[in-house]
């Protein structure tokens, strides 16, 4: 049993990670070993006090630097499904379970709120964890929705299964060459089935029957993660403490609302780590 | 009309000064050109994140780099009295009014919530300001709490007026060697007196009589600023946008509350920011 699980690599989950680990707390932390690839796309940071007007490449490299001299390190796992129990929290993360007393939600924001018909068919073809769901489709017929190049070697390990895989993917570089896998021209715009997935939509009307449709995006939505989670549309209620309204739950940075700015997902972070420290003792 | 003036010079102010800043706001900013004596003191820093475990004397030398590049500097003069108007608000620093369509506070946390009997007799006999309310002690005796060695010109002018000056103050350097300014050797304990200030008594139960009481402190306590502001004892009472109560009045740092942590304060100038951005728009 831990005492913290961070879920989140950005600033905000970096932040807390830091400041629990300066108090000696258990924590399993998830997400990129790269930390943000937001900060690390951003071209100019001049309102961060502190580095002085920085590239976010280089402001990364020294939150990694930082990382490393603190011995922390996220574990590059994607967490699909939380739990809430009597003590604690219990998360999915590919075929492992683990359990923190306290949750940190530091998951960025998650743009897209999945396709219309997502939520309404998740566990029922819908799935965001292939390594888990994917021996369901054996010789199948499914659409995969690829957010990111890195999630590629779940794609292939899904078309190890499936008879066809439909691929749709946001990014132009494809790496994958396998025969039953079909690249969709057009995005998705809806999944749609009574009572289970039956059919993707795409953006031109085209309809394509399918058994299942799995989601691989860097983050999953909070609403999907922890259905009991009181949201505002797309972010997490929070109060000054960064409580949400599940005991134990925190939530920080910018899944918690605007600004979406490193300055503020800091120090929320901070801001958490102090209320989850006085929730443990 | 400046579009918004900020009330101090640590994290949180700086945060916000370099927002506003970016979005070509006038702002007028009172602070110490040296910025945090806090962050200054701190020995080391290790959970703020980005320069890394930092000696506090090198993150506000960072703080200090990143200030001028953005061409950007505090005045070096304290606020003494805030007014709310139709328009904004107006600032009293020394002689000189300022006048400001939205306000920030940013004054640290007030240790001191003042002697007892000074919020009473405030403009009884309580001044905060020797420039603005010296004159009116000419040839009397009064007392003068000097917080800090930078004040003591103000001590100074003071001594010129007054028939007789009780100084009080915790450090021990004091240059001041002026025949009619006596040193107390025990601190202040209460002011005292009906309609105005009489008396003054010290930690070993002496009475002084006075006919008025200076308080020279870094930081003037919220309530005494702005009476009407709402307040959580210490700490003024913000929302998640950094909201007082008082329309476009915000706050943001450690007067807001704990944890009084950089990370803190620099996301919060930074949330602030953008409520006054909507809120000038």
């Amino acid at each position: 049993m831990y005492d913290t699980a961070i879920i989140g690599s950005g600033p905000a989950g970096l932040s807390a990670a830091l400041n629990l680990k300066l108090h000696n707390k258990d924590v399993i932390w998830f997400g990129s070993g790269e930390l943000s690839s937001k900060v690390e796309k951003s071209e100019k940071i001049a309102n961060y006090p502190g580095p002085g007007m920085i590239a976010g490449t280089e402001l990364n490299r020294c939150f990694k630097e930082q990382m490393e001299a603190m011995e922390i390190q996220p574990t590059d796992k994607m967490v699909t499904t939380v739990m809430a129990g009597a003590s604690g929290y219990q998360l999915l993360a590919g075929n492992d379970i683990y359990e923190a007393r306290t949750l940190l939600l530091a998951i960025g924001s998650v743009s897209a709120k999945g396709f219309p018909g997502e939520e309404r068919l998740l566990g029922r073809g819908v799935s965001y964890c292939a390594t888990c769901d994917g021996f369901l489709y054996r010789g199948k017929t499914i659409a995969v929705y690829c957010e990111d190049r890195r999630f590629e070697h779940e794609v292939r390990y899904l078309a190890e299964l499936a008879e066809k895989v439909y691929l749709s993917a946001p990014y132009a570089d494809s790496g994958i060459g396998l025969s039953n896998v079909e690249r969709l021209s057009k995005p998705i715009r809806q999944v749609a089935g009574e009572a289970r997935v039956s059919v993707i939509v795409l953006a031109d009307q085209t309809e394509i029957n399918v058994d299942g449709l799995f989601c691989l995006r860097g983050a999953v939505a909070p609403a999907a993660l922890l259905p009991d989670l009181a949201m505002d549309g797309a972010h997490i209620i929070v109060n000054r403490r960064m409580e949400t309204n599940l005991p134990g739950c925190y939530a920080a940075g910018d899944c918690t609302g605007r600004p979406y700015q490193i300055a503020k997902a800091v120090g929320e972070g901070n801001v958490a780590v102090h209320s989850i420290l006085e929730y443990l003792s």
